[in-house]
């Protein structure tokens, strides 16, 4: 007898590995419980174990766990005396074996109060999730460390992406430790600070005279010609799972309970997804309990697709054109994920705000001068929201409100105004 | 019977100081085993609980504790769980009441190993001790933390500082945060990202067109007007207490055992006082067992004044002349606490050496090329004494190294070239 070989179809292959999986799950050890990939949008089903990008119908995919059987295995959280770094939960990331892990050890950022900020804004139990504390002073490091490790794992070689500055500065200085070469494209008037780090890496950087819209059909084109991993956001299924470590942060520190609000300024929205995502997570495992904090996608006024389509109650955003803004990391005029963004907005509840330059500048200022926290002006963009929300009454008497800071002011030099005497050796110092 | 008041002269009032201490300690709770304060110099002891600067011999004071009693109470660091922060040693730090405690979530930076680097300097246990990953971006929060909370425990509304970028942007926020006055002198030539930060805090801000030495004078002609705390290096006596929590994090980090070598870049030098000070309190704790690690103070080739006293064999440094290098935060041409800093290395069988600025720049690019570590000019120092005390045979074959990288890379963007092409949207990436 001789069987004629055929080609599987995709739903075919999703059902195979899926039996493969659960022996393998059942056999072997379980340093994560990563179980597949998943369409968000169509549903289908692929293998974790080979390179994958877009699903057939545009979708990004999604990983998804074995759930059920983590949580018999850690029916409760037992983290206490873990490494302090987002691997902590590697469970519930997407890296099988730990020799991969390409780690600078981000991660377990503070979350601190700020009682001086929340009198100003009448938010007593305000807090901020401080992402400047992390590798390459940005929250892009979460998603490079997990999304580079499971790269390295995959067997990449190279990859390129387009970027507004953090993302390709953490996504080079990852690369360099995985030993994994990298070409990114970010704007000309990205972070200064950004290019020297792309540079540093050893990186190949480009940049163009444009967006980050340009710049990801420059990787586009680049991607097409083959043999390259497109690391462009949500391009590649695996840096969500970095940044959803935000969430399961919040919730420990928070003793495994839940603040009302979360604030989160957003570009691409990732973050603000992989919050979601972790909390849905956290809930099916039941080391959490609902209701989920209401997420409030937070942009610039300059570049607010995403407030538009939640004021329009749509269920997808459309191009910004002419976008601008100070807090160039959420110039964002179209990103990939919005229907996923809106997703999590409606589904708990928050909503959608944005916030002018001077506003965020002005906050940001403020969260320097009266908490010691010198913000990014994404992250200041959050606190105005926050002040604009508690104002309108949005967020309620006594709420416990979460603000993201993305990253480091320090950054972004050219939003500090500086105003300094120069003095000579021999002069003195005004009483 | 009239009672003739008299002043106590200095030695009875600290024999007067430690009855009451021993009291104190017995009935009250002990978040903080601080006793203390003693000059090195001439074993005066005096109270920790009002403010206090040099000691009348001109030497700094440091800060003891009651080891004794805490090793009954901790006879083995139970630490797991513990916050993750410095904060988690309080009973070695001098805050007495935790409610004065002034973070932004610092400490507990991580310890890497680095493989690539460590082979291409045959060292193949070769680690970083990354103090990038704090608030404002360097390791001088640590000492920012702890001095600026007991100096909010001890009263204090205003300080002065001399600084080269750094520290002064750490107590500049650290300070706003406090809600205490700073005001700041630095060189012209500091990062400028420093003067941000300083300006962000709202702190007031003074450059000089000098070095460290001239912002110090100006800095001692304020405060000889009165009525304001002098925060410069070790003229308090509580930042080195932030600063040796470096060491015990290494130990902790290690499992409770030590490297053989510790490599520390040398301006100040509070760091490497500090990190000798915290091993030997917690040998005599028995939480460690010696030797304790060869302790190498690094200079640059451009400011090396405590090489030149090592050289020497002298117990104290001469003032360097027109000092100069780009590893700007160790341009100190004299350190006040340069009898401590040999001291460490004389007893640790240690050594003290300088590096060209042409070898640390290169070092730098190195670490970020291999390991993805943008470390600061000072911390690729650390990482360019490495390589040479490694091809001098002065560490050994398979010996456990810590280079300790005292800051950001993004602080000094000055530090990397960037050559990138720039591109139109329609153009296409090179293949």
């Amino acid at each position: 007898m001789h069987l004629q070989p055929r080609l599987h179809t995709a739903e075919e292959m999703g059902a195979i590995y899926l039996v493969y999986k659960e022996w393998k799950v059942f056999f072997m050890s379980r340093y994560s419980y990563f179980s597949h990939l998943q369409c968000p949008q169509c549903g289908l089903i692929f293998s974790g174990s080979e390179v994958r990008q877009l699903c057939g119908c545009g979708s990004p995919l999604l990983a998804r766990y074995d759930l059920e059987a983590l949580r018999q295995v850690l029916p409760r959280p037992e983290l206490e005396g873990r490494e302090t770094s987002l691997w902590r939960y590697h469970e519930l990331l997407p890296v099988e074996r730990p020799e991969n892990v390409v780690t600078l050890g981000e991660g377990m950022t503070p979350l601190l109060p700020l009682p001086r900020l929340g009198a100003a804004y009448d938010l007593p139990h305000l807090y901020m999730k401080d992402e400047g504390i992390i590798p390459t002073g940005s929250f892009k490091a979460r998603g490079a460390t997990v999304g580079l490790s499971k790269a390295k794992e995959l067997g990449v070689r190279q990859f390129a992406m387009p970027t507004n500055g953090n993302a390709g500065a953490a996504w080079s200085l990852y690369a360099a430790r995985a030993g994994i070469r990298a070409s990114v494209v970010m704007p000309v008037d990205a972070p200064m600070i950004t290019r020297g780090e792309c540079a540093a890496s050893g990186a190949d950087l480009y940049l163009v005279n444009g967006l980050i819209s340009d710049a990801g059909r420059l990787v586009a084109g680049k991607i097409a010609s083959g043999g390259i991993y497109d690391a462009s956001t949500l391009k590649e299924p695996y840096r969500i799972e970095g940044k959803k470590t935000m969430g399961i942060e919040i919730a420990e520190q928070f003793g495994w309970t839940l603040p009302d609000v979360i604030l989160y300024p957003t570009g691409g929205g990732v973050g603000l997804i992989g919050i979601y995502k972790a909390l849905s997570e956290l809930l099916e495992l039941g080391w959490i309990e609902g209701p989920l904090p209401r997420l409030v996608a937070v942009q610039a006024a300059g570049c607010a697709p995403i407030v538009k389509a939640w004021q329009e109650g749509a269920s997808r955003s459309e191009f910004w054109p002419n976008s601008g803004t100070a807090a160039f990391g959420i110039n964002v005029p179209k990103a990939l994920g919005d229907f996923l963004v809106l997703e999590a907005v409606y589904a708990t509840g928050g909503c959608a705000v944005a916030v002018e330059d001077e506003a965020l500048l002005s906050e940001q200022r403020l969260a320097a001068s009266l908490e010691g926290a010198f913000v990014c002006p994404e992250g200041a963009a959050a606190f105005a929201a926050a002040r604009k929300l508690r104002e309108s009454g949005w967020i309620r008497d006594g709420e416990r409100v979460v603000v993201l800071n993305t990253g480091m002011g320090i950054k972004y030099p050219e939003t500090i105004p500086v105003n300094a005497p120069v003095l000579q050796p021999e002069d003195a110092l005004p009483s």
